[in-house]
């Protein structure tokens, strides 16, 4: 490759420069994807970070400042600021470019962006389903997409150059693409990501208050299964927020589902039914299975954690 | 140490040889526990396999045979077959053998296993809070209960140098141990353990039979929280089923508690109140810390996955 080759992004501007947009940024630097990476953050804190651990050029107070002059703009802020993030950016948008995101819900981001955008930017809403339960710049890292998959979500007439260099710039950085209809994204995504986190958030919160059972035996018992639901209800609180009030009516679906079979589960226990417990425990192996093959887990007992604990 | 030191255990006898006892039988041989280990099993494929494995010195297919003259005798069956092996083995019981085992539940062990102990046996039920997913002989390792919690909840009337023995033995294989009442144990297990697996089952079924969404599309997208679930739902069944009918009203009491819960979050999703999201959102981070700074579980991101994944 000639050290002179156009970078695929000419300027990439990073609104929010967390875990994911770090992420991103470490990413398409490992990639050379961005001949300059900027980015926007509200706090001056968070700004120092950035440019401190060298994952970005430059840092912005004011949005449409980072946005000028980038021909491609990932807003990676919580879904909540996305329409004071989106007016501020807005009027500083170049003729062409492109407006992508990785929020975790795609309806709202559409509905929050699109009416903001002027004529002649394009706007491919994306979410990359990766993340660890860790917040800021500095816990990003550049392989957090390597083998993980992006979902976009563009609407059906969006210029397909668009979508195809937000999809080069997402398999450059590791990651599997894969296009969909935002409302099935929201779906799709409220059972294998929202409700997941809802359920363990509800779990702590159930064991902290039981008042038979003491904080500290929670605590010290925790490795017969209670510590796996501790790890997703430790994410970001505004982050998760802003998801459940973004995509309401998906999650209360799967939610009334997840409910309805609950009552199934507990009517088995009550009337000492073991055959329907037997049954179901057997059929949710296969599922574990399928995500190994598909190398999105590690096949290692305790997610490996063994290893993790020895190394320190 | 002199090499003739007497063993604590002069012959430790292991009623079931699967994952928790075959880690038994290695980490009682690490720390020279005891003198020899010999187990029993119903399978002959499971024998053959603990003998290959070089675990125990001998397996016998009769409960009856393990036990003789056996000073410790652990039972690590499930917990439905705990009557029918107590039966067999009772009668074979030697005069001041102590009957300990690695149950998940302790007010069913004492209902099936004290009736049956011929007087002079010392019945000291215990619970070590460790495991993974997998089962069977070979998935056991010596490590498994090191900086683990073993629960003992012996009747007030136990002679201790019996409860002080099982306590050595936890010990020496790197656990600590914590004496309770049997009634309070399965409470506390019903919410750091029993619950999370019934939730854990129960969302991977509901994933299962959503029909808007494919098997294919849970498994790609199962990074987003989905597949931190399907971990505990990747165990075995009919252990589980056994747990379930052996703690009833213990785990009818705190799954009502969690709907109970789960009803006011799905209230303040669909009524937008973000700030009784944000609240419980971020009080549950503290049991997070508690836990890692508890020794309880790895402060890696994503449990380490990482690392373990990379090491493939």
């Amino acid at each position: 490759m000639s050290p002179r080759r156009r970078p695929l992004v000419r300027r990439l501007a990073l609104l929010g420069i967390g875990l994911i947009g770090s992420s991103v940024a470490r990413a398409a630097r490992r990639a050379k994807l961005a001949g300059e990476i900027v980015c926007y953050s509200r706090r001056a804190e968070t700004r120092k970070s950035a440019l401190k651990l060298g994952v970005v050029d430059r840092a912005y107070a004011d949005p449409a400042e980072a946005v000028d002059g980038a021909d491609m703009v990932v807003l990676c802020v919580h879904l909540g600021a996305y329409l004071e993030v989106g007016r501020r950016m807005a009027p500083a948008l170049a003729k062409g470019a492109i407006v992508t995101d990785v929020g975790s819900t795609k309806q709202s981001v559409i509905r929050d962006l699109k009416p903001l955008l002027p004529k002649g930017v394009h706007l491919v809403p994306g979410h990359p389903v990766a993340g660890t339960e860790h917040s800021g710049p500095a816990a990003g890292f550049a392989e957090l997409f390597d083998n993980r998959w992006c979902i976009l979500t563009p609407a059906a007439k969006t210029a397909k150059p668009a979508v195809n260099k937000v999809t080069q710039l997402w398999r450059g950085m590791g990651a599997h693409v894969q296009v969909m209809d935002a409302r099935h994204h929201d779906l799709v995504l409220a059972i294998t990501s929202h409700l997941p986190h809802l359920i363990a958030y509800n779990i702590v919160g159930t064991a902290a208050d039981l008042e038979q059972v003491t904080k500290s035996e929670v605590i010290k018992y925790s490795a017969g299964g209670f510590r796996d639901f501790t790890r997703i209800a430790a994410s970001d609180p505004v982050f998760w927020r802003d998801v459940f009030l973004n995509n309401k009516d998906a999650v209360l679906e799967v939610l009334g589902r997840f409910t309805e079979d609950l009552h199934a589960l507990q009517r088995a226990i009550r009337w000492s039914d073991g055959q329907s417990l037997e049954s179901l425990f057997t059929r949710t192996r296969a599922i574990r299975r399928g995500i190994i093959q598909a190398g999105q887990e590690t096949a290692a007992p305790d997610f490996g954690r063994l290893a993790a604990a020895s190394k320190r």
